[in-house]
């Protein structure tokens, strides 16, 4: 038998947790099904209203008696200059007229808004009794930390090097997800810049492991059981798993995000901040390839994750890939179209595992 | 007892490969330590002269009984302008004025010249029946394949993507080197782009050796008995090492690379071309820094490589190391002073990789 600190932390049968990706693909069949099937199910909060969050909150919790968790993004402090936005605006505005759209009157975010939705979202969660919550792009304060331990939460944080997860374990989390970068979506960084975090998990993981006392969570390129005997060998106890579940039938991920996943191979994933103004793994195309000359003067997340939020959900209606935020990690070629009971089932299909 | 073909084919006890470093790091004590201690050694041949790779082949042999190993690196043809020439020449003068060396009269490479040499060392290695043969930056002709095989040479390539996999086991080689992202000094990608090619370790491994039946080395943040462990998890049959045998003491690198990889962490290596002019990872400093803005301007490899010489065989014996090639994987936090018998002990010390 494995030592294995995070299934008693978790109360899970599984060290198998689906990574709480936004965006609407964490549906309540989803989070649900991964925690029916003995894994922890995550929702992903970033971008969700407070609102939005109880509901769907209430759904989970009506498809699963077992634990299940909510990770938010932790707002950073940014600057939103009307000229930057213009630019911006600009820019897009040929994809704009590609895809037949009106410049749409956004409401530009501000800090106080972003933190009062922060603050909500976690209030929410306390109120919910969700036993688990992990955060992204930061972590807590002191403040909030005590509160959610008063409350019971179990608390996790998201490293991408050995710092930032010393500086979690300092604050006092329960676990880290260690972010290797074969992980798909955004990178969690948030003290150490983005291309000095690019670290691959075979790297990360035993360095982290060497680094902190608290349970490691391997995250990035894992997507079957190799991968999680892999991890384990490496020093961490679990591992978490994001494009393996977004191929799942029960994730929301539009149905040619996922087909074109379930096609690509490894070589076809590259990072841009050209979404959402923070860095993010996904499968190249003539959206990310066009903006690469514009990237690095485009707006700070969220303003431009507000910004190019009709692109994308006109790019959805329209089943127009090539304006899509296809994340994927770099094993494309391992996505299976499957339901989540297979995955897991694969997963422990390895008598170390679970006995 | 773990399934291993690679000490089959290798003739060896463990299956650890020292990563053939080129540039006199892989020296007879390096090799020859490795071989005795159950591991394959391996002459990074790489800008050798013919002559002196047969003076260091029976050097090695001097040290050990056991199989040792020789890697190639496989010549492009390349273009070399005067013009680029004495753009680069321009670039890189306040370093040689700050090294205090002359312009030096250096004796441009010519493409013919790097078969021949290629070709020289492929003889020699028949000659002097080194039983194993590795290729880095390409694969070699239908007919080096089939003269290296009837002379009983068993011949490894180096992969940084499944496409190149496929590519060297069509050609009959016997084993695929799986070079993650992680993996420091030279990238070995010779049909993908470098930058698609940056699959980390976690990710690359499964997805080649799904795709292959040739025996699969896992390469990139390997590092101690945890790293080839993992590897075997992902379906690797042994490991390649460079960073965890650079810093041991038979080892033949610049004592200040060594002192500042045992001192470094993840953070600290990136990718440049402005050395060499073939892209590769290493502890950052003040050249790589310097040299971004210039980098996709310079020369092709190999004819950067000698315009940089002269600075960074001044640097090393001026012990600079802010003008050095400092190459290094991104897990130097696992790096230890110790010698190879201490090296090997600790990977193999877990029964199930002994027995």
């Amino acid at each position: 038998m494995l030592p294995n600190k995070i299934t008693d932390l978790f109360k899970i049968k599984y060290p198998i947790i689906q990574a709480p990706m936004a965006g609407g693909i964490t549906t309540e069949q989803l989070v649900a099904a991964v925690s029916n099937h003995g894994g922890l199910g995550m929702i992903g909060a970033g971008y969700m209203s407070s609102e939005s969050l109880k509901t769907l909150i209430r759904e989970v919790k009506k498809s699963t008696e077992q634990p299940f968790g909510v990770n938010v993004f932790v707002p950073d402090e940014f600057e939103v200059s009307q000229q930057d936005v213009n630019a911006a605006k600009q820019t897009l505005q040929p994809y704009q007229n590609e895809l037949d759209i009106q410049q749409p009157e956004v409401q530009l975010p501000k800090v106080t808004d972003a933190f009062q939705t922060y603050h909500d979202q976690i209030q929410i969660i306390i109120d919910e009794k969700v036993p688990i919550c992990s955060f992204t792009f930061g972590i807590p304060s002191k403040e909030m930390m005590e509160k959610l331990k008063q409350h019971g939460v179990t608390v996790v944080g998201t490293a991408t090097t050995v710092k930032e997860a010393q500086e979690i374990e300092k604050l006092g989390m329960d676990a880290v997800v260690a972010q290797g970068s074969e992980a798909g979506g955004h990178r969690g960084n948030f003290l150490s810049q983005t291309e000095k975090s690019l670290i691959g998990t075979m790297s990360l993981v035993p360095q982290v492991a060497d680094a902190v006392e608290i349970p490691v969570i391997a995250a990035g390129g894992i997507m079957d059981r190799r991968g999680l005997k892999a991890s384990i060998c490496l020093g961490a106890l679990g591992v978490q798993m994001g494009t393996a579940f977004l191929t799942c039938v029960e994730s929301g991920v539009h149905p040619l995000h996922k087909k074109t996943l379930l096609q690509s191979t490894e070589e076809e994933t590259t990072l841009t901040r050209a979404f959402s103004g923070k860095w993010a793994r996904g499968i190249n195309n003539r959206y990310i390839q066009e903006m690469k000359k514009n990237e690095e003067k485009l707006p700070a997340f969220p303003v431009l994750n507000v910004l190019t939020q009709p692109i994308r959900k006109a790019a959805a209606s329209q089943n127009k890939i090539e304006f899509m935020s296809l994340w994927s990690g770099q094993s494309p070629r391992l996505a299976k179209k499957q339901n989540v009971q297979e995955l897991i089932k694969q997963i422990i299909s390895d008598p170390e595992i679970i006995n």
